[in-house]
């Protein structure tokens, strides 16, 4: 089976592993001589909770969660969380929580709570269209919030907290666009999830990591489906969970172990966005929309101050086999998405294909 | 690659057909000369609205959707419609609904809406322990109810509903175990709702078709995820969608067409029961669970009356390759999940199968 030669810069769903895709291929009929598919399994058979127990294994192993934390797959994205988090950790319409708002899903995720309870904004830069993240000092923090809010990386602008916050109130991340891309002390959090569909997996699992000692809370009116409380006591198979993203997720896993894990990922992370980031400060064309201090190392945003150039840039990438290049509608430009799988060769051909393009078009 | 002569009468995640998944297998790491995964893939690429927009056609077309109708792709299992169809039909605590108790997940369903609203039990059949459903003139309808529920088929009881009911309250039917096995009249029905790892595709996908006119009547504290009118406004893309599941549905409704679309499938299903049923009545060893008039033609049931013997009959079972016999645990006994993508050549085995065991066991 022959794959072009395509570099996918997409900022999710995106690119998977070579090697995760290539066993699944191998493995897709007949999972390790079951006869079935894992997509064909009773989320009850042995076949499966095998899967299932050894993904949560490595990722425990990756993210060294610590006991005092539940590691859950659950369904329908971060959006999800968005209501979630409030409905379990708010309390009541009175319970008070602090949101960073740096881009556009903190923003979404702080209007989701403030259909449920007393919602605060502690820091905001959306009046600079969200080129940056505010620092420690910056922060406006509540006495007696419930939670703290913020999502780590912001795939639309291309920004990325390099610090964790210093809160009295538990922490809670949306690192959908960039965990397993850098160590995390977990024990700091209350909750960390991540959609999946950008380092992890397919599309169709939602990872939520949480303090057990959080659940429990969740008002009355909480879907049954919305509860951590349910989902830690079913270990996340209240009903069937998304079984073949379960799976996939463990192939990525596996890769991920042999890139050195997450402090592997991270050197190579480093390693990649320096290549693009030094042609964007050398550069007389490209401006990047990031703050330096706040540069995002999964999505780097710029554009060449032309919006028919930052078309060109796109059209002209793709006919080479760099896809997905155009910047999200809000900020324009050109965006690039380095994800975990995205290889160091696609990367390489990215810098290139922008030296080119900048001699090409530079006046 | 090979895969076993194994038949899997699991009650889902269930058997797929296996053209799907032999096409998944030679797509998987290429998709239409594209270089990407389906699983890779954006979902607002050109690519996948094409796939999306093809498997929701097909759809439409296989079960004749009235262009009253939307069909929405959704994540959560059927047991997050436990909770949408309450939270976006009640209007208020004080919206009332009938529920038809038939089985377990109708009992489950009907828990979640009593947290919304005013729930009325319009038929139980739980003190005789879900052996069958309740004819038409049993029902206790209540004027003014904003809806009325039932499952039409229940895979732990292996009772199906036979007949429409006939109510002056829009129709919502959890159709999870039987969709796409015979013809359904959309039009009569409010929302028609299906989990998708019985009949359609692996699990992680529920498919919703929602009569437009019952949108727009969420109640404040719905999370925005679950508001059937935010999902028809977005195409069921609000988010990211289960892309990977919606591709595999297309695949199982282009091997649907091939049987003859629904009204095929449905005589293939008569014929594939009817020799397992036939077995059950001109047994000595075998009782059926189910009332002869409420008989499930995608989920039998039934036992030996010793449950050692069982157990002997699942085991043996699975040793010459018919996995997943074992009844559920709240009926006991044995149960054999007959869907859409179960070969005839598996019902077979199994018919044989139970013969032989039969004349070795009956004393």
């Amino acid at each position: 089976m022959k794959r072009e030669e395509v570099f996918n810069f997409s900022a999710g769903p995106s690119v998977l592993p070579r090697e995760a895709l290539e066993r699944a291929a191998a493995e897709i009929l007949n999972y390790n001589g079951s006869g079935m598919s894992v997509m064909e399994m009773s989320h009850r058979s042995a076949f499966f909770q095998e899967i299932f127990d050894a993904t949560k294994a490595k990722l425990k192993a990756a993210l060294n969660v610590p006991d005092t934390h539940e590691i859950l797959f659950l369904q329908g994205g971060a959006s999800t969380q968005f209501s979630m988090i409030p409905l379990n950790l708010l309390e009541s319409a009175e319970g008070i929580a602090d949101y960073a708002v740096t881009g556009n899903f903190a923003r979404i995720a702080m209007k989701e709570a403030k259909k449920y309870g007393d919602i605060r904004i502690a820091a905001s830069s959306e009046a600079d269209n969200f080129t940056y993240i505010p620092a420690q000092e910056e922060l406006q923090l509540t006495p007696g919030a419930k939670y703290f809010y913020y999502c780590a990386n912001n795939t639309i602008y291309g920004t990325e907290w390099s610090y964790v916050p210093e809160t009295e109130a538990p922490l809670v991340c949306d690192m959908s666009s960039d965990i397993l891309s850098r160590p995390v002390d977990v024990s700091k959090y209350g909750i960390v999830y991540a959609g999946a569909q950008k380092n992890m997996a397919p599309a169709g699992v939602t990872v939520v990591i949480i303090d057990k000692s959080l659940a429990g809370r969740e008002m009355p009116i909480t879907p049954l489906m919305l509860s951590y409380k349910t989902m830690i006591e079913k270990d996340s198979m209240y009903n069937t969970p998304p079984c073949w993203c379960i799976y996939m997720l463990g192939l990525t896993l596996d890769w991920l172990e042999k890139q050195g894990g997450v402090a592997g990922m991270e050197a190579i992370k480093h390693e990649k966005a320096k290549m693009i980031y030094d042609i964007l400060d050398n550069s007389r064309l490209y401006k990047p929309h990031a703050r330096v201090d706040s540069r995002s190392e999964m999505n780097i945003t710029f554009r060449t101050g032309d919006a028919d150039l930052d078309a060109q840039f796109a059209k002209e990438a793709q006919a080479r086999g760099l896809m997905n290049l155009k910047g999200h509608r809000s900020v324009g430009g050109i965006r690039a998405s380095l994800y975990n799988a995205q290889p160091m060769e696609g990367v390489k051909a990215l810098a290139d294909y922008m030296k080119e393009f900048e001699v090409k078009h530079h006046v």
